[in-house]
């Protein structure tokens, strides 16, 4: 044969098959049915990136600046206006570590322009255990931001609407089915929908911040705000470095999201390298500037965080004041970032899948997390987010205060890694300008390094400690999986080529289980004379004396006796056993490839198979375990029968032909 | 051949194969398996078999007088010391439908020694519908017995526990489950558990009976009872005959129960029918001399039901007083009656599933009903039962009062049936002494069939309603069910024999699906080799094109080209419809059988599996319903093959033997 003639061939399609209802069902929920060759189409532009791939990052400016404060004035008693004074600088210590990891980040997309997520970069330069430890992390950072956007989101909802307080955690999940609806469906149109949150919100943030500069330059200035809960500031404290840097650490969640576009490159129109870096500039910008000037806000304006109201809910009433247009900005502004919020979970599952789906191409997670669905997504993927996301939201109860600890760990371990795969590259690859590379990514691996450190010893007793141990359990059972997986490749693939050609068995033993003599197992003779074996018998298993001797004389009396029908005791009634002593027999000393024949009825009613027990299957699975024991099941259509699944013009036509057969000898295999 | 020939062989042995896990941990819960050949064994004495049967009969005792009280009482207002001297002539109306039903049901046992239930005889006579209607009737009740019967004993329980009633729905599922239990075990270690309560409650009564008539022959007299609950008794009244026969119908719950000995003859020890008769009329005189004597104590004493105590509870107290040896006596009377009350379930446990059975040999009732189980018993109808049993518990959180009018309808309907259909035998058969016959049965029928409508008159608002639609609904379900098995029977037998010697069909193709090229695949290809069909061809389906060009190449290379491989386009990634496609295609005509050859990796560790899709077993479903697509699993196994199930030396054997072939040319199907 010419290699020529192997090139694959269109699908035929001399029957039109009519669709599944299961297919049609799934057709309307999620869009028609893409193929292949569609796949390129399922890009995004920068706008749309923007929107899909930053909701994340620019979400947490909603609770960075607060959570700042918070451990400020809380976790260390009231250290009064000092507060205010740190907020600023401790803001503008992330800035600076977020433009580290910017320039870092530019520096992944441009080496990796096909795919430059944590995962790809450490195992490209670290190797695939540190790539799975990145990969783990960052896998259970996005789990997370799926539960902490959802919970604050419905947070802000229900803030807003006390009603739908007690039904938090149905609406948190409906909100979380929503979002893997849109996914199944496909990332562009999922982008379109996100997108006008995202911008809404940045539109509210640059809004309010404007007014606040506006104000202050050309107004009357920026008042203190009185505290929604009546607390008492003193005018001195200390602050300690340990103070500091605690709240430093509650300020990393601000960063999570950052990585998202270096990790999507591949969902960006071509040049696919260059969007992205362009993306990335835009979005590092914007959450820097709205970052810094919410912390102003809240520091100039003296805004104490309070149970009832956030400090964002806070800074936006003080500006826009209590005129009716005021309250509707007011409104704008807590309804975008309600938004945002809820769709910052979005960018996880347009990240989880992708990369899920490298962990399992490397064998390192189940080979399901590959597969492309209706929609050419990763489909397994965004479902495994979908329940992995959910089950924090149950156990928590929607409740972010208890979410936010887990969170960021994950993703600043992924960052450092990152990092340091990419220094380690410069200094491996040596290409042009490589001093400055390692000079950015080097220094991008000790921030990060460092951050992540901070953390992990200040957030440890809230629930740090919980992914501190889920990370390694994850990377060793991954780990596991991949001996698995491997060793089976080995097995499977040694000497495939000559087991392909080795000679077939000496003896081919056929075996018709009868259980009584009806078409059905007339099916199964019939066919097994097709197959023209060394020895042909049929086997009935008596568990009733009666049955088996009424067998026994038809048999003879049709005159199928030169079929040798062999009747074998089954007092036990465990028939199961029986066919395995019985072929585990007839395959012994390895000479025999042994073909069990199973009449099957089949039912085009669903119900009429409850009618029956399942014996054929259990067999089918018992003898599974029996090498060279080849199971066949001979089908007997009762009934019209047509399934959904196949034109029932075939059906018809073949049950038709057979019937008009006449009665001829019986064949070669049972004459000889 | 010769007939005899084809004489059971006992199952060989050369393999012992070590016992599955689930098969063990049956062992030790329900006892070492038995085999046909010890069915006989499995029978009772009367003794044992008066406890089994009658338990249900004899329990109704307890409550049987109570429920015409009530009615007389409570139903009809105060109607005062009347209702006392009508309960008497009540009782004795209903103990003389007893007397004629006893002996109807000797009439039935002689008729019908090997099994004369209400199903056999009403089928015999009036036909199969008939026989649905009575047998569905009967199973009803027998569902309801277990779940009153045991909610009955489990208020007994908390009467005497307060503690235990917030469980008592827990309780009452407790002991529906070891009664199943028992049941599963055999019925003759079940008959010996349950002999000892049957036995204690007759002594409990006759002793409480035989104290009241010896104290007011011999001693100061019975005096009447204080009410526990303050009611004011007046003197005259107004007794109608509705009231009357309201009451009446309150206390047919005592007759439920009788037909048990009818249903079980087969049993019974040798000769079956002479003890079944004997046993019937000792329970008969037991139960009717025990419903007397309660009634006569009642009425003597004029004890008034109260929600806090029975009237068998305050007829022993006020008889055996409130020393402390009365005390114990008072104790022991209480528990008998709890026991025999939840035990009275097993006498449904004794028939349900042996009626069922008969339901199923007549294709009324699914066929796994008729299959013995591990113990000789049938299994499925003492699961179905408890399950059964458990729902109107659990519905009606064990409550009594809300389970007794939905009671005796049903077992009345059956005994109408079963009486008809035996007058009707006399009429046909007239042998010898059938006037006798005719007019004991008739007059059992015409009793029965009066009885039945004033309780369904007199019930019908309480809940008799819910069974008198619930009868005719599950008759019309049997009877589709019937017609789909008979459907299927005619289908499946028509001209089975000319089937079985019809001549092969013209072509074989065999087509074998190769996802990769392995050892799994290699395996199949040398099986196909085996088939020596017409046609050999294997098929890729191409969902990664990548991947479809390395098989191509490799393929070419290895010398495998001269069994062609085709190369289907699937960017649909629908494999299993690609598959049906091709093979639909390759029916059509029906000239052609096809063997359809799946490689399938088996792997000894279950969760092995879970890390690969079962796209092998979603094709076979798919293709079950192509005619004359026949699948082939080829298996492969992986690691070390041994599974519970199979002796790890023929595994071992088989591999080891397989891989010393040499490489040979390859076989005469693929040089042709």
């Amino acid at each position: 044969m010419d290699p020529a003639e192997l090139q694959p061939t269109p699908p035929r399609s001399s029957i039109e098959l009519p669709e599944t209802r299961g297919f049609r069902i799934k057709s309307r929920v999620l869009g028609p049915a893409l193929t292949n060759d569609q796949l390129a189409h399922e890009r995004l532009g920068k706008p749309i990136a923007l929107a899909v791939f930053a909701s994340d990052a620019l979400s947490s400016t909603a609770y960075a600046s607060e959570e700042i404060l918070r451990t400020l004035l809380i976790g260390a008693g009231a250290i009064g206006v000092l507060a205010f004074s740190l907020l600023i600088p401790i803001t503008l210590a992330l800035v600076a570590v977020l433009v580290i990891l910017i320039f870092s980040y530019r520096q992944t997309i441009k080496a990796y322009p096909s795919a430059g997520g944590a995962y790809i970069v450490t195992k490209d330069n670290l190797g695939l255990i540190p790539a799975q430890v990145a990969g783990v992390a960052l896998l259970t950072d996005y789990i997370l931001t799926v539960a902490v956007s959802v919970s604050a989101g419905v947070a802000a909802l229900y803030s807003a609407f006390h009603a739908v307080y007690p039904y938090r955690v149905p609406v948190a999940l409906a909100f979380i089915a929503i979002i893997c609806i849109g996914n199944l469906r496909g990332v562009k149109e999922s982008g379109k929908i996100f997108a006008i949150p995202t911008y809404l919100f940045i539109v509210a943030m640059f809004l309010m911040i404007g007014m606040g500069v506006f104000r202050s330059i050309f107004g009357d200035g920026l008042h203190y705000v009185a505290p929604a809960d009546p607390v008492a500031l003193e005018a001195t404290g200390a602050a300690t470095i340990l103070l500091v840097l605690h709240a430093f650490a509650s300020g990393g969640a601000a960063m999570t999201g950052v990585e998202a576009i270096s990790n999507g490159v591949p969902a960006f129109k071509p040049p696919e390298a260059t969007h992205a870096r362009q993306t990335l500039v835009v979005m590092g910008a914007l959450l820097g500037t709205m970052f810094i000037g919410i912390s102003w806000l809240a520091a100039t304006m003296h805004i104490v965080p309070s149970e009832s109201s956030t400090v964002l809910a806070q800074a936006a009433h003080a500006i826009y004041g209590t005129t009716p247009a005021g309250h509707v900005l007011f409104l704008f502004t807590q309804a975008a970032t309600m938004l945002i919020l809820v769709l910052a979970a979005n960018t996880s599952f347009a990240d989880f899948p992708r990369l899920a789906s490298f962990h399992a191409e490397d064998a390192f997670m189940p080979k399901q997390l590959t597969k492309r669905g209706h929609r050419l997504v990763f489909s397994n993927g965004i479902i495994a987010l979908a329940i992995a996301g959910a089950i924090p939201v149950i156990i928590f109860q929607a409740d972010v205060t208890h979410l936010i600890p887990l969170y960021a760990i994950g993703v600043f371990t992924s960052f450092t890694l990152s990092q340091a795969g990419m220094a380690k590259k410069h200094i491996t690859d040596k290409e042009t300008g490589w001093r400055l590379g390692l000079f950015v990514n080097g220094l991008g691996a000790i921030t990060t390094g460092v951050v992540t450190v901070v953390i992990g010893y200040f957030k440890f007793t809230g629930g740090a400690w919980f992914i501190m141990i889920l990370v390694p359990v994850m990377v060793v059972l991954l780990v596991r999986l991949n001996h698995a997986y491997e060793n089976e490749k080995v097995e499977l693939e040694s000497e495939a080529a000559k087991a392909a050609s080795e000679p077939i068995l000496r003896y081919h033993s056929v075996i018709v289980l009868v259980e009584r003599l009806d078409r059905s197992s007339a099916r199964a003779i019939q066919y097994a004379r097709t197959l023209s074996p060394n020895k042909l018998k049929a086997i009935h298993f008596a568990m009733d004396e009666n049955k088996a001797e009424l067998l026994a004389t038809e048999w003879t009396r049709l005159g199928l006796s030169r079929l040798p029908l062999e009747i074998i005791e089954c007092s036990d009634r465990r028939i199961t056993r029986g066919v395995l002593q019985v072929i585990a027999d007839a395959v012994r000393g390895a000479e025999t490839e042994v073909t069990v024949l199973i009449p099957r009825r089949e039912y085009h009613r669903f119900w009429h198979r409850f009618l029956h027990d399942h014996t054929a299957d259990s067999i089918a699975k018992t003898l599974a375990d029996v090498p060279h024991a080849n199971v066949t099941f001979v089908p007997y259509h009762l009934g019209t029968p047509v399934g959904a699944k196949v034109a029932a013009e075939i059906v018809a036509d073949t049950k038709a032909a057979v019937s008009v057969f006449t009665n001829e000898p019986i064949s070669k295999s049972l004459d000889s």
